[in-house]
């Protein structure tokens, strides 16, 4: 690399210190929305800690997939959003923003609360054939409650709405990383409707050649049809993600969650969020890293496969 | 579950270990809401922070008026609000549960973000007689922006909103520590309009005797008439106060804002509040330990002139 | 002002939000006492910061147990006790209040140092018929020095004295997680006197199925014998547990603990505490949120079985 | 393993890496000791960290006094303490080990909590003649309370039992910077007995120049007495010492402690102690480093003295 | 302002989210080196950190000057530097880097250690027709060390070599805020060489119209002639700036620097520099909003003057 | 003042509080250098706070080995470097002092940043027989980059260095952790040099007895051969190592690295050294934690296999 290439000098503050977004195939956005979370707030940071942390992968070349994301990528900086405005408000921005980028790139958007995913999922919906879409969901929550406390619509209610609009196919939903409290009804929910779901517990002491059977499994559920990848950061434990709103303790480890990314990196990804970093929470950077890592091996994945 | 109850209401801490609120002359009540902060989020845990900060009082007994405000006081815990729903409602909530604590207790509010202030002023107004109220108005921002960046409210517009809406007589409204970047027309407002504003600029080095002209102006300014008080933590230099949200250099010492305090018992106080402290930001508790003291000062202040 | 009137004391916060202790069956208590710490201070504020931690779990109800200890519980908030005095005027202090509390509910107390234990240990085993005691000992240390550093008692010898004094019964004592620095006759004392030690070594990369065969040693080894759990945070790995005075690299996993928590409860328990959480030293809550996280995996376990 | 090797003990740094202790004119010794602090504990770390803050002070040379204490210091390390024993025994090993110090040294000691002041003043006393000392007290906190919550003695009492036990004059001690809350018979106490208390309210805004008639005042009142300094770090406003066990907001600034060390060198000092760091709060070495400076200055005040 | 014009998504990197830097007439640009410092390293990072802090002044009106620099600012963003050079092959890119940019922009520079202004002032005295420039310096460190350690150049040193190189006029150099350890020849060097140095000391309690007569003499020292203003932020009490390499107590607030800054706006400026905030020691980015804060009012300052 | 009298070289503390050194057959020595760190800087700092780590490890009796070190070990307290030369000459300062240690004592070394490490291959080649040294370099980057962004050498360059000198055999060589991003060239050269690496991704779940193929493959390739230990600390996930200076999330955990080092204690050592701990990034000590528990591990097997 030319000298002055170090993190500490990339300060461009895009995505891997890739160019702006012009008519690159891929294309990072922020969401700076954390509007409807029900513990500690400060997601609405989330995009710029993650941008920040992505500058320490230097050129970008992926050690599994050997290719750097980094010339096929735009940042098309956060989007613009309203401060005091309702949620489906909030949430309509969110969609056309998105649909214009879908439009013309393989979109990445860094959250911002869970709650942002609903719109990402309609804009998706409708770009890709109006089919409901499989979708892959890491979390430590369901985010199957039907209600967010007595209000319609909040950070953990979007899986559920998701399904009943119609916008993903339970049969084609896979959940991983599941295990906080709440009642029997949402925590079942999306299995109840004929989905998957991988409970952290049952995903104990399982990383590399050990996830071959939970991988396989996803694998052959998804196969063939355009799937979402939402990953919200709380999946992990907290000792590896600190940064984030509603931490749950008994969480994957990163290693696990990379497993995971690079062993389906050949399914029929359409798209990609990873949400509820909350920096004001993070320690030496330790949540945007592992976010900035997971979202470069999501890419990095996408352009081996395209290669 | 029900309205508000969120992880971050859920606190039955009470400042300075007081009894639960029953029949009590004087109540503090939380308000766990901050869904207007156009930077740093996190005010909605300052009420929590602020009543575990005020244990370090003991006994309360304050070394300048010599009383306590322990046996008078009761805790009404934090406000039930809702989390995703759009400001006006939250502040047709706010006013509601006021009003009914105002109806019977001399009431002092831990924020929560400075919106909240313009549904305290309603109820303030109403309970009363119904005549503008004086103001005395801590803060590094002047809050009379007459919109939020586009929207209507938000934490920078409760001001204009509340002269613009009659609750309060600009005349007898003085704003003490103002600092912050914005146009002149928001900047100057509450002087253009007949009240009075000293910048923190000109309160730099001024303290103790040296406040005397100052407090001598705004005593003679507000002399009888029913006054609330209000005051927005980042009034203080982020040395003192760095957990909050919009913090602003050149600010008030804490030493100055107890000279205010202190000086100012003898006004005719009908209610306060303590707004802004977001503790994700807050290290070694500088800022809700602070708050904890200003509140504590008012209160012993208010003990003190009904012996 | 009255013993124990301390700022640390004075916490009216309860566990998961749960109602004052009347007489529900299950009670929380804490101890909120670190007067014999040999390195980093701060167990007095364990309770505090646990409790606080514990409200994110909203309504309570357990994914694995499907049930919620939120109705069978009581908080009695924290024993009043001195702070200058020795050891042995304060353990009698536990002791008392531990009896009043265990002759009317099945308790879990949050410390505190471990030194704590020997009182709980004494009041539990006079209530529990005077047998000696069978213990799951969860733990960086064995705490089975002969003397604290040339004086007789500290948080490190009450494992030792607790089978001395025949409060336990060696043979049903079980040790998990040993690892720290330490003569051999203090770590193999339990081994020595017949009971049994998984060293954070012999456990290395075992979790879930392959915990199995050391679970099914512990269920044999206490069957049917009324069995105490004492849980020192420090068991868990420092990337999961920071906020702790003697951390110790090489520990369990979270999910490690959860393992044995949820497999080993329908075990004969009579009483749990977990102790040596020091706030002072954590970020983003980890160490509370994990603790918080067992006691409540506890507590839903004991109601499960209960049903 | 013996008497007081504690992790927090073992410290071998020396204060601005002077040489070890030998016959040298001046003395610095720790007292790793927080036995008796009401709210957050870790001062036995303080010694540890105010000796790694003064190393930033090079070769030591003062900008006021053009001297170095460097060549005429030595550190004695910290003393050994037993960790678990009642307080009367704790200061009797402290009176012991400051006797033999100050046989042959003037003397800085490191704290440690308050309460170890009580155990210097009778080693002082005995060693300079046996008349009551006159003393100059920096304090948030009067330290006059005639119990510890119940207790006979703690870290708020021991100006209390000096006045009582005859160790100091009252009539020639002077409080700097009391700001507490706290009963009036307590905050008091020192001015009903004869002395002088310059609250932190009286001293706001005074600085440089304008603290003349201030630091007159003291000189005057303990001109010729042997005069012991003890200076609690949370004389400062907590921005300047957030590394205290219990902060005060509204206190003094670093330069105003200053002001007061630089004008009173000329006094006849026989000796100070700086209490109350706990470095588990501190940020940025904040506390510690004004630590630091303010015993390098009283050194070089009295080696400036000396020539 | 727009929808979405909020601090948290105005993340473009730039200083006050100006345009990339083209014609305007000033300038901001990074010199993310700190390779010469001698005790915590980091303010490689300050050009990031000040820039991120710059956000939180939106449209950057100056309540004082009434004027933004906002459209009248481009960012150069970061100088390309070598990280294991030696010094003076780090100072000659700099000196290159900056040669270009005063050729066609009024600059302000974000340090970086403080041997970066050496480099400037080379730049800037060839640009400003090669006469020796006036100075003025805020710093708690005189920075006139004749050596570094033993080595020949360090963040110590430059003053001293900018006066030996004749890059500034001695008689014209004014030092604030100098306080720090250190021997009387590099103390008073710049005295000594015909210049003025007001030391923290004696600027002490005056802020306000007490600063008149400071301000006054440095305006009549300067008057007329081209002058290069360096801040070291360390000139800021730690408390204020705790996110530094070496920081020192009894230093200035931030209203004093404030003071300064807009009553010398009118004085002959050709640059500034801001150095040595370092943020991994910053907490709540108390230092680098300080180091914002100076460097817009010091534009503003331009701005207003150029009208 | 002399070469290297910065502040963080000042340090008199010594690991496992052991004795000053003399003629002990094993050695600790600081390296207190981060001059060519390309990320976060202060591994500078790294030295002082293994060593203050290391105190909790009291009398040092190791658990698996059964022996302290602590009667065979000196400290020889840090090295004294230059500040602002160019590497190479630090890199030959480092090699003579280390050459000067080694010829008396089996030495381990405190880092620092990975670029010391070729100046201590220098001297330990040198002193054992002038052969090709074994080496088993623990990281999660490959540090063969044949260049440091355009510069000759840096923290990332070193094993290349080292193979390309002939201080180590590529053939012996083994790196355990790899993981970071990086070109093939680099990523691969070890094993391209007929060395070999275990990715951290080939690591992923394999702790305890299932590490037992790896480690014999190890001590198989390396059996009777001379060999360094060079540990980068950064092989830990960011979760058990945060304080450093390129955290790679998907790292090793604490327990795997335990394993490796116990494993193959009856290796043929001749030197070790731990680098990259960057304290100011570190929180609740956790890095410095885990560094002295490995340096401890390595000395105790060290004393066990002499035995
Ligand atoms: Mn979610
Ligand atoms: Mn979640
Ligand atoms: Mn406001
Ligand atoms: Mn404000
Ligand atoms: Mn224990
Ligand atoms: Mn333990
Ligand atoms: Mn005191
Ligand atoms: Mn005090
Ligand atoms: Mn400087
Ligand atoms: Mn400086
Ligand atoms: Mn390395
Ligand atoms: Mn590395």
């Amino acid at each position: 690399m030319a000298l002055g290439q170090f993190a500490y000098a990339n300060n461009s503050n895009r995505f891997l210190a890739c160019a702006p977004l012009a008519d690159q195939p891929y294309a990072v956005c922020g969401i700076p929305f954390d509007g409807v979370v029900t513990n500690r707030p400060g997601a609405r940071f989330g995009p710029q800690a993650i941008r920040a942390a992505s500058l320490m992968l230097c050129d970008g070349i992926h050690p599994v997939f050997d290719v750097s994301p980094l010339e096929h990528l735009g940042d098309a900086l956060d989007m613009r959003l309203p401060n005091a405005s309702p949620l489906p408000e909030v949430r309509a921005h969110i969609e056309r923003q998105a649909t214009a980028l879908m439009d013309k790139h393989h979109c990445v958007f860094l959250g911002g609360d869970h709650s942002v995913t609903l719109s990402l999922l309609r804009a998706a919906k409708a770009r890709h054939g109006g089919e409901p879409l499989a979708l892959v969901h890491f979390d430590a929550h369901c985010d199957t409650w039907s209600d967010h406390f007595g209000e319609p619509s909040g950070h953990g209610t979007w899986t559920y709405e998701a399904i009943q609009e119609g916008l993903v196919s339970a049969a084609h939903t896979v959940q991983i990383g599941i295990r906080s409290s709440g009642e029997r009804a949402a925590r079942d929910y999306v299995a109840d409707q004929g989905g998957q779901i991988f409970t952290a517990r049952e995903l104990r002491g399982l990383d590399g050649a050990a996830l071959g059977p939970v991988i396989g499994a996803i694998r052959e559920r998804l196969a063939g049809r355009p799937a979402y990848l939402t990953l919200d950061i709380d999946v992990l434990d907290p000792a590896f993600a600190p940064g984030t709103g509603t931490p749950e303790p008994g969480g994957l480890t990163s290693s696990q969650v990379l497993t995971f990314l690079e062993e389906l990196a050949d399914l029929r990804w359409i798209g990609m969020d990873c949400v509820e970093v909350a920096p004001a929470y993070d320690h030496a950077e330790l949540t945007s890293n592992a976010a900035a890592c997971f979202v470069w091996t999501y890419l990095a994945g996408r352009v081996a496969q395209q290669r």
